[in-house]
């Protein structure tokens, strides 16, 4: 008898087979034990009727518990009411090993709980859901890119010095040195995009934040293209097509997982181009009328994002900010700096920063030295102005606020599978 | 006229375009200057005839300096003996930055030298066709699993613990404890494939060996498979069809980058199921045969697996060590255990180490205990053996070691765009 994966069940119809899954919720009726069977591929429900099987056989079906590892034998059979829309007549079912007290019940835990047992809280139907659609999130990525003529450039993870500020850098002694984690590609792939054209990284970045907010993780990952010969509008062009096709490959693949959280697809479903696009300046007259009173020439945090997307049902882009708010790196356009922010509908928060880099070797060395950096750790760097400097532009996505967004998350631990924040290292 | 990317020439034949390159190499004779251009995407010749462009312009072809960034305007014409078929006619030329005393010249540089400068040797035709062929292996991987229903589960970077051994370990701060980098996502796969049936990860690990050989980094990337309700022996089957998979697509995809590179392309034509597959045991007899006298017990290093490799043209996996020389996570088949290493043909070393693992809690503890570890650090581990445990089974593919083989590279710190050793920190 064939063992199949449950996600298949589709191409056996009316045949036996064997499932080798875990019990994840069990009823009784008389003659009958309902058995709802998962092998993280999908869910079935496997019935046991008395007359179909030993007594045995159904006097141990009555007694496995939650999270026991079981084979069930039987025939798959159309059931319209069941969400794969077969259920499986079982002839023989028997226990592989068992679990005794699952932590997780299906009454209520409270987060520090479930996180200190997230290494069992992805079992659940709701975490695997939101992990299928992480996988589809990080594909449609790579597709995205690879389909577009990109090539992936791996930056390093330990890096000599940092991209942006040092006060959130975690530092590891490296032999006779120190060396930081990478807070961000971007730097590596100015260079990258000077030798392939279109480059993109994709890897796990670090900062040490002391913050315990739900947008917080010291561990994140992010993807960041950079494309030579590239301006801030089609920096924007790109961002916003790559937004779309991304939103649109979820709603596209990812149905029954939206549904299992409860997410209202229509709202992604309206994600499509062309997005807002607004300056920094007629950002702060948004905030203006609202009531927020945060001055010209101040950033942005979380409240300003948050009120600013309430205007409305897209992602939109908010262009030029003061050069004094935004790094050395970023092309000067006057008193503004060619950058954008991407921020997310729904309160999601910014999930897009780039913009154009400075080309101009001089002005970029004049930003290094007004800020207080070392010309001598930004010397490979400043190479890339020196031989056959080019304008370029870029942008990095971060995937956990990606995935909050598009499952509809209040809180980014959930979005990653192993989550680390300020006092989370465990599991 | 329309800027297009040197790659998507072949769409414009006969057309008016407009390339924004950089110049890699130049000559002239006459009425005549060929510009050898790239853009990153692929290379391309443009002439420069004498009586198609202005005295200035011909005069500024004669000037144009190695890597000076350029934009070409021409005519795309047919030309068979060039690499991509095609050569531009140019009616135009625009320096749009140039480039002085470019430091990698046509002449032979040392690998120190090349190396202080990896952010500009990227742009070697070489460089470029292995940063290519390197972006084929890992979309081939990811492609493989995402289509045999693979879920990708990230695994943490920052753990509390350490994998396998702790002498290698990066260390640093963690708020108010301390973090190690992780060597593998194993274990995090081992609870991964009990909640999605058949997981992967795929990230960098880092391993701070005091060693300078050439299969050595300090940071590396890996990608590590984990199957719920799967044996020794279709781990090997899983990794072999993987392995077969990877390499044919990079013979389908990447040829004119194992040309640049010179790469015995039959070689790996060469690389179909079914792999050899020899005992621990059998190795032992080809060594003695072959006059190497490692005893019964000991683990092989590099040395043994090149001799043992040289007996196949095919990656052979070798099966069944003695536990002895395992970690305790292997599940014990006797004195051995089951896993299993795949060595690369032509001498470029193990690819792939792994195996079942050990599904019996009593077993595992006896052996955690046996080897000094904490059980209270593997407390999470070990829940994966309570409720509902199952035979599983993976394994790690090295990224950078794989890039060495297909591209017959002699020394790994060409096989990632940013290598990290132990003393090269930088760019």
């Amino acid at each position: 008898m064939k063992k199949i994966w449950i996600k298949d069940i589709k191409d056996y119809e009316g045949q036996e087979i064997t499932l080798q899954a875990w019990l994840y919720n069990k009823r009784s009726s008389g003659k009958l034990h309902f058995l709802q069977l998962r092998d993280g591929t999908a869910e079935i429900q496997a019935v046991i009727f008395k007359g179909n099987v030993t007594p045995e056989v159904f006097e141990l079906a009555d007694k496995i518990t939650q999270e026991s590892a079981i084979e069930v034998k039987g025939t798959v059979k159309k059931h319209d009411r069941s969400k794969i829309g077969y259920e499986l007549d079982a002839t023989d079912v028997k226990i592989i090993s068992g679990s005794d007290d699952y932590p997780i019940t299906p009454k209520e835990h409270g987060p520090h709980f479930l996180m200190e047992h997230r290494h069992l809280w992805l079992r659940s139907l709701k975490q695997n859901a939101i992990l299928k659609i992480r996988h589809r999130i990080i594909k449609s990525i790579r597709d995205f890119f690879d389909n577009h003529g990109f090539t992936l450039v791996d930056a390093p993870i330990f890096t000599p010095n940092a991209c942006e500020g040092s006060t959130t850098l975690f530092e590891t002694d490296y032999f006779d040195q120190k060396a930081y984690l990478s807070q961000s590609g971007q730097l590596y792939m100015e260079a990258a995009c000077a030798a392939v054209g279109k480059a993109y990284c994709f890897g796990p970045t670090f900062r040490a934040e002391k913050s315990k907010t739900r947008r917080h993780l010291t561990e994140f990952w992010m993807v960041e293209p950079e494309v030579a010969y590239m301006d801030i509008f089609e920096d924007m062009d790109l961002a916003e097509e790559f937004v779309e096709y991304i939103v649109q490959q979820v709603v596209e693949h990812c149905r029954p997982e939206l549904e299992t959280l409860e997410r209202d697809v229509s709202k992604l479903e309206n994600i499509k181009r062309p997005f807002p696009r607004i300056s920094y300046d007629e950002a702060i007259e948004i905030l203006h009328k609202k009531g927020n009173d945060t001055p010209w020439g101040e950033d942005f945090g979380g409240d300003e994002e948050t009120l600013i997307s309430e205007e409305f049902d897209k992602p939109v882009m908010i262009h030029h900010y003061p050069m004094s708010v935004k790094a050395f790196y970023f092309k000067q356009d006057g008193e503004k700096a060619a950058c954008v922010d991407m921020i997310a509908p729904e309160g999601y928060g910014e999930i897009i920063g780039g913009g154009q880099r400075e080309e101009d070797i001089d002005k970029l060395l004049a930003k290094i030295h007004e800020q207080g950096l070392s010309e001598e750790t930004f010397d490979w760097y400043l190479d890339i102005r020196k031989y056959g400097s080019v304008p370029h532009a870029g942008f990095g996505l971060g995937i956990e606020r990606t995935v909050a967004w598009l499952c509809g998350l209040s809180h980014v631990r959930e979005t990653i599978p192993f989550p680390r924040l300020m006092d989370r290292l465990k599991p």
